[in-house]
């Protein structure tokens, strides 16, 4: 094997700082054997979103894309709650005296937010506890997996503010996690999912103690982080890009994208250890 | 605020009778606060659909997509069953001796109601009991909402006359609804689901005592109704809008109608009366 | 009626040996009364698939697409397992050391496993008990429908392998049948599905005893061969064919393709059987 020269992470966007050292000024932020976790942190308001922390948000997803030190992230809320979503005072109440412009500014915004927490290469993995609601349940729902408590309470409740179900991919992304049916319930009503009916309906993976659940979302975080994390990243691409594409596309997409990944390191290495009877060793690369 | 000048429904398509007024003639129709209940009405044979009650069904829909008056559907058997389909003698003997053009043009009426369905911005709450069949099964599946009893036997029976499990939609509505693997079972044998098993799949939102099914979906209704209903519109619209988009394309739709949404007074309605702590008012504008 | 002569197979892609005469090379091949049966065979070894035999299943599935005389299919493992996927010895190890285009050749042709699985009418049922594993386990997804164990165990393991999830369409297909978030799990941490878990999901149809799943699967794809099986077939085609068209395109395909079944005499027989009180009989034509 030759020995690759590494190209500069700066060349590749311009990201050179690396992400470890990343100061986050609206929620907290710790990245630890290559996971990144970010806590929303305002408990006392039970973590809203407002302009500063989307933005932010979204930034920071869209440099994670060209990070090569996070490998997988977890997302998290401080205290006994996941997000209450959009602050009412911080968030809505300026949005209804905006005109058209601005709104489209907007809800643009907060749609890169999801976008670019698909785009990134990291596996997302939400710890959900408490009100996880509005942008808040649209978080977790752009996450990769979602790990719950039965106490958690989902609500997906833009109706409930006169507004439509459809913000940032929900009617896309929701359908397909839950079924189009149980989606347009809550999407209609607003009404409040519940942990063990989420779990039971597709959306947590698996409910946890509330002491636990960040616990157990890091753990699975960094399982994931062990591993293959260059062919996790095209898995999570291939995940969304097929969306809308016919099943020969979709074929032909993943023949292209499988054979990528069995030019890695890691793919040999995993040959290698099996037959010396070892446990891979994965690098990402 | 300015006091908008309220559109001539005329201009919009046509439909200057409202619908209140409206007076069926293959089925029973009922209009009170804002939901309108469609009532299958031949329950002794189990109400089955004819030439005549699909064409004035999809006109009907057709026409609700213009109704100002008309907040949200329910759709009903009645009796003890919702509905056994095609008749036999007044649908699929006149069928069976049919060449091409006309076969065509039979199925693109049947498929015509549900596009009509889709298109029209009221949400449509089917309650099921009972016999759900061939073509009533398709009129559950094309609600937004189903609420079902356990007795209720759904059976998407077209293989057992003949047929393949495409009609009106089938092959692409159902997999998304219950996921693809039950969805081609029940399209491949015909076999009935249960009101259990619905529920547990996602194909019913929720069961009911039989006794209470319409009063539960006439419920459920009113409460869509009593909400913002232009808003609901648009997620109606969304919820299939976007089956055939990438993620990228679903996201940027939803910021485009989300800021229409946000410009609603039913949004700036909710904000107010949050500040205020009273219980917002909608009106639809 | 006319008699209308028949086409002759050779006609429609030199397919003119029969299937039933078919000889298997890399494993045990059975066809009777319209069922043909495909077991992976090499129990000693849990049934892996080999360059041979993956080329072999791409090439029958591929003639199958015009077998008159073979009307759905069973495949299953010899001994206590499904299939323990591509062999190590045999498959990966060879492609650790292939470069860029004939590692795209080998992902384009198991790929073409799978749309070979999808193209050809006959309804496809896996008898899944044991190790259903890798490539193994995309061969039971790729089915129309999968009969379970509870002692069976799916692991799409292309990540412990230093591999990405997108292997021969799993990214594509597995989110339709368990939806998005469980398939997420699967695909990023290649744990095993058990029996119930997997019928919970929706990924398997049912769940029989060890020693029934092979009969149960069988008499399953037998009721299918007696049935309308050129409807069966239309059926198969558009619930794939309809994935990336908008609701509008689908239900007017849906139109067309059941318009060509109404022209069907099993469509005819089945309704004079119907009115003489009859079970009619079908010639999936």
């Amino acid at each position: 094997m030759n020995q690759a020269p590494r190209l500069d992470p700066a060349l590749a966007a311009g990201n050179h700082q690396f992400l470890a050292d990343y100061q986050a000024r609206h929620f907290k932020w710790e990245a630890a054997g290559g996971v990144a976790t970010i806590t929303l942190n305002r408990p006392e308001r039970k973590n809203p979103l407002t302009f500063d922390s989307y933005a932010e948000l979204r930034d920071l997803f869209g440099r994670l894309r060209y990070a090569q030190d996070v490998k997988a992230v977890v997302v998290a809320g401080a205290g006994d709650n996941f997000c209450s979503g959009g602050d009412v005072h911080e968030i809505i109440g300026p949005l209804v005296r905006l005109k058209a412009p601005e709104l489209l500014m907007f809800t643009r915004m907060t749609g890169d937010l999801v976008k670019a927490m698909r785009a990134c290469p990291q596996p997302i993995v939400a710890a959900v506890d408490g009100v996880c609601a509005g942008a808040g349940a649209i978080v977790a729902m752009a996450s990769d997996m979602r790990l719950g408590t039965a106490r958690s309470k989902t609500a997906f409740l833009f109706n409930r503010v006169g507004l439509a179900g459809c913000d940032m991919g929900a009617c896309a992304i929701l359908p397909r996690l839950i079924g189009q049916g149980r989606a347009s319930e809550l999407l209609y009503t607003g009404r409040a999912l519940g942990g063990e009916e989420g779990e039971r309906w597709g959306f947590f993976n698996r409910l946890c103690a509330p002491e636990q659940v960040l616990a157990e979302a890091t753990s699975l975080a960094r399982s994931l982080a062990e591993g293959p994390t260059f062919a996790n990243g095209i898995t999570k691409t291939m995940l969304h890009q097929e969306w809308a594409m016919t099943l020969e596309q979709a074929i032909e997409a993943e023949a292209q994208a499988q054979a990528i990944c069995m030019m890695t390191e890691d793919f040999s290495r995993a040959y290698h250890a099996f037959v010396a009877k070892q446990k891979p060793r994965f690098e990402g690369n």
